[in-house]
């Protein structure tokens, strides 16, 4: 019921036309990468998969359905309440893949009924996923390699569930940790955190201190006096007595929020008196958390003070090396910024940017038809980026030399993958002077089978069959490349594989296991941490040029010539020549 | 477990210092208005009350949370295990008040473990329902009240629940319907929807329609007829196919998206000519969608089409009145916009600006500690406004006349309320000269209990004798305070509300019933209609100059003398003095 209303009017209009069985292809695929950037991290596939697994309207649903549509014939409610996925296959780029524009993200084959009632999830699921995993990949590189990332975004993100697929997905784009305990439960992610101002603010002075010992040791008394030999007059004993606090709680994990009172003054001080006990009774203070004012000038002047008081302690006290973190309204350019600035910091807590896209907050994921019945069909629009590229198709990257990846190329089913070390032409879909003979040195394939439903070779080829008796010897080519396809697809699995795909997604669709029952069969899915490490590797080879953040050059999505011609053929045939009187 | 990480550890560390357990007072509020504006419309409390109402730990939690927190003490688990919301009460202004930065718009007050824990949960539910509302309410003013407004946000919105959250919150703050189906059928929201380019993609000629009746009439010979007779001759055969189709399914629900080909030489053309025929029939056609292009130019295109179309066909057509709906990313800048330009738009479908708030997608709601153990605690920060307002406190809305508000006034609960009549002097939080004297003819109160914990009276009371043999008398004070008036709350109920507050919200606070079975019990929540209905019923009497959409005056909220001394009181004693070498 995740779906829009007009998916179930459709299907009522279809079925009354007797073309809800038809047999049906449509790409999903974004025309734009998010942020200003090049390239998009896709991600979302494996919730869409779950999804169409257990895919079903139930019967409350149905007799909801049946007074929102009165007018329709009770037969059809039979037959909504009948849909599921079994004659349904779906192509996929595995998980974490780097995408770009005007590739099939997911290509999804089967009846028109069921394959258009599942657009609206499949979208829901993949567009915010998607999204999120960019955002944080940004993040990650404007941040670099060294830096500890914390999601923080729980309490601003856009729903319960929001939340936890932004701290999935951040994980996925290269977050280290996030903050949220559910997320963290869910997908194995760490959790971290500390404490909040009202921890500090809930002391109000030491005797609310049941006790002042940490391993026998007075800590108030010690704390006092190593503040008072660093020479901080003016430091809050309430934040004091919070940090002793938090201290007995955790000595080994001791990270203090210092800006409650006053950073430079109280925070920072209570933080080094308190760590410097910590240190003497053989404990390791893990260090700051700063989350207002100036961040870098703030981290610099507490790493000074931090080594300046290490000296003046005798050079034992190892707070010198204290971490640095800092959470306060972070977002991609503070990040560049703070480079630009010199800082500090060893980790960042990173919320509402992140987890709502601030700069960016949807991305524009779409799900449209390109073939039915073995027919290819094209949405036109006065926008030539809205031009849909027809029929069904494969993409494949074309690597070149010290393995980097030159373009992506879009291959109707109907045609041979290309080879390598064989010339290909690759045309832009679109202009006609934009054309470039590669000759790859190694050829991924990047849509893999994620979903067999274990009714669609049965589909396919009965369908192959009734065009196979028709006419239209287009149509029944294409059919029959379908029909074939499918019967070979799950054989075909290994193959089709993306080899950068991390080994584990390999393995995954190299070995689809009988998950999804009788339903059909669905490929075993990397755990997030093979993903995350199939998202480093492929940026790691991708040319600078693609992923810097200013200015990045594009990417090259393009298309065989035979494409190009049938595209171009299409469109001539399909629009209407406008009249000017 | 949908919290932060450091609630926990926070947690242990006031149950190691022996703190869990003391009587606090928690302020959600937010600090700025978003978009711009200057109000805000609070939403999400019936959802914090539901949380609330179940809130505990699974033993699948405790023991997920033991190996993240392997060195705290066993017992911490057991306690954590046994904590719910029964010693908790809750004090939320109605869901769909009209509230402004400062106000507190839910008081939690109770054991500080417990409302420590709910933080996290409380700003999750609330900060994205509150924006939403606040989001739609934007775009229905901007749009106007004649203006249909369907919320079509479901594919871009951040996860499922957030599109559901969207749907929920988009009406409240004034849309009419939703195309989400699942939202619709939760929250008994109108769905609407039509079809898609993909369904007019799916038809490639008049052989794709099993039949080509309606009524026993042909009307693909009848409308391609009128189609001729209009004098268009480049309008798109396939397209006629799928209105056909989508008339045969819905003759009186005949609603054509227009732009799949061409907007004014093919979709309009072919919809009069389709719609002409059903109106032949006894059908009522609906209209017309665009979903690209220029927006204000084509429907005043397509209603002139319209017209001329009828006086060529003799006037009877009803074709003058069709409505035309527009749905291509419209956010509320393109709505003022349409304004300016005119348009002759009826409805408008409204997707990722709306449900993304694309324009602002996070609202900065925060949680802080206001008193503990009877004792007011202020948030100290260099930024003024990020100080927070100390102290237990209620607020009022003081009218003036003709029933328009005047300002808002923070009262701690120690104070009585103000009285409608009587000379009260407002201040501004924190500049000393911003003072004004207002007779309000009557009095709001905006805070009305929603969760009464079944054991927090108790807990209040026991409180309250632990503190009165104590020495420090404002304490005592305080906490009496708070006992008397968890006391008398539920009977209390009928006066709290805010009389505006629509009937049922009134009549919900008034009538506590007993709905959260042995932990407590919880208001009855109006309806989202209701809730819809309050939002509008506040809009009109506010100020104008409040929430126009440029430049808009802030809204004025005050606190009384008492608590102004009172905060520069405590913010003198709590800063530390900085040192200048």
């Amino acid at each position: 019921m995740l779906t829009d209303m007009y998916q179930v009017t459709m299907v009522y209009a279809y079925w009354k036309s007797g073309h809800h069985n038809d047999s049906s292809v449509f790409d999903m695929f974004f025309r734009k990468n998010p942020f200003g950037g090049e390239y998009t991290v896709f991600a979302g596939s494996e919730e869409v998969v779950r999804f169409v697994q257990t895919f079903r309207f139930k019967p409350a649903d149905i007799a909801y359905l049946r007074t929102v549509l009165p007018t329709a014939e009770p037969a059809f409610f039979d037959f909504l309440g009948s849909l599921d996925a079994s004659e349904v296959r779906m192509h996929s780029l595995p998980e974490g893949t780097i995408a770009f524009p005007r590739i099939p993200c997911i290509r999804v084959e089967g009846p028109l009924a069921v394959c258009q009632l599942l657009e609206t999830t499949l979208l829901n699921l993949t567009n915010f996923a998607s999204l999120m995993a960019t955002n944080a990949c940004r993040f990650r590189q404007a941040a670099g390699d060294d830096m500890t990332l914390v999601e923080f975004g729980l309490r601003r993100a856009q729903g319960p569930d929001g939340a936890i697929s932004a701290s999935r997905y951040s994980y996925i784009g290269g977050f280290d940790a996030t903050s949220n305990l559910a997320a963290a439960m869910r997908h194995g992610i760490t959790p971290k955190g500390t404490h909040a101002h009202s921890f500090v603010s809930a002391f109000t002075s030491f005797s609310d201190l049941p006790s002042r010992l940490i391993d026998g040791v007075d800590v108030v008394e010690r704390a006092l006096e190593v503040r008072r030999r660093l020479g901080f007059s003016s430091a809050s004993d309430s934040e004091l007595a919070a940090f002793v606090a938090y201290a007995q709680a955790f000595p080994d994990g001791f990270l203090a929020l210092v800006d409650t009172y006053d950073t430079v003054n109280s925070g920072i001080p209570n933080f080094m008196a308190v760590a410097t006990v910590l240190s003497e009774l053989g404990h390791k203070p893990v260090g700051i958390r700063l989350d207002s004012g100036d961040l870098a000038y703030l981290s610099k002047r507490a790493r000074s003070m931090f080594v300046a008081a290490d000296a003046r302690l005798g050079g034992s006290s190892a707070l010198a090396s204290s971490a640095i973190m800092a959470s306060n309204n972070i977002n991609e350019a503070v990040l560049h910024s703070l480079n630009d600035q010199g800082h500090q910091l060893d980790a960042l807590g990173v919320g509402t940017h992140l987890v709502t896209c601030q700069m960016q907050p949807a991305l524009g994921m779409v799900f449209k038809l390109v073939e039915i019945e073995g027919k290819a069909r094209i949405k036109i629009s006065q926008d030539v980026s809205k031009v849909t590229i027809p029929g069904a198709k494969d993409a494949f990257r074309l690597v070149g030399k010290h393995d980097i990846p030159i373009l992506d190329l879009l291959v109707p089913t109907s045609e041979s993958a290309p080879v390598p070390g064989r010339r290909v032409l690759c045309h832009h879909p679109f202009e006609e002077k934009k054309r470039v003979f590669v000759t790859p040195s190694k050829v991924i394939p990047l849509l893999v089978p994620v979903w067999i439903g274990a009714r669609h070779e049965a589909f396919a080829r009965a369908k192959a069959e009734a065009v196979a008796g028709d006419s239209d010897s287009d149509a029944k080519d294409a059919a029959t490349a379908t029909a074939g396809a499918a019967a070979d697809a799950a054989a075909a699995g290994a193959a089709t594989v993306a080899p950068s795909a991390s080994g584990a997604a390999a393995e995954g669709a190299a070995a689809p296991r009988r998950e999804g029952a009788a339903l059909g069969h669905r490929v075993r899915f990397p755990t997030p941490t093979e993903v995350r490490s199939y998202v480093r590797a492929q940026l790691s080879i991708l040319r600078e040029d693609h992923v810097r953040p200013l200015n990045p050059t594009p990417y090259k999505v393009s298309v065989t010539a035979g494409l190009y011609h049938f595209i171009h053929e299409l469109w001539s045939r399909e629009v209407p020549i406008a009249e000017l009187a």
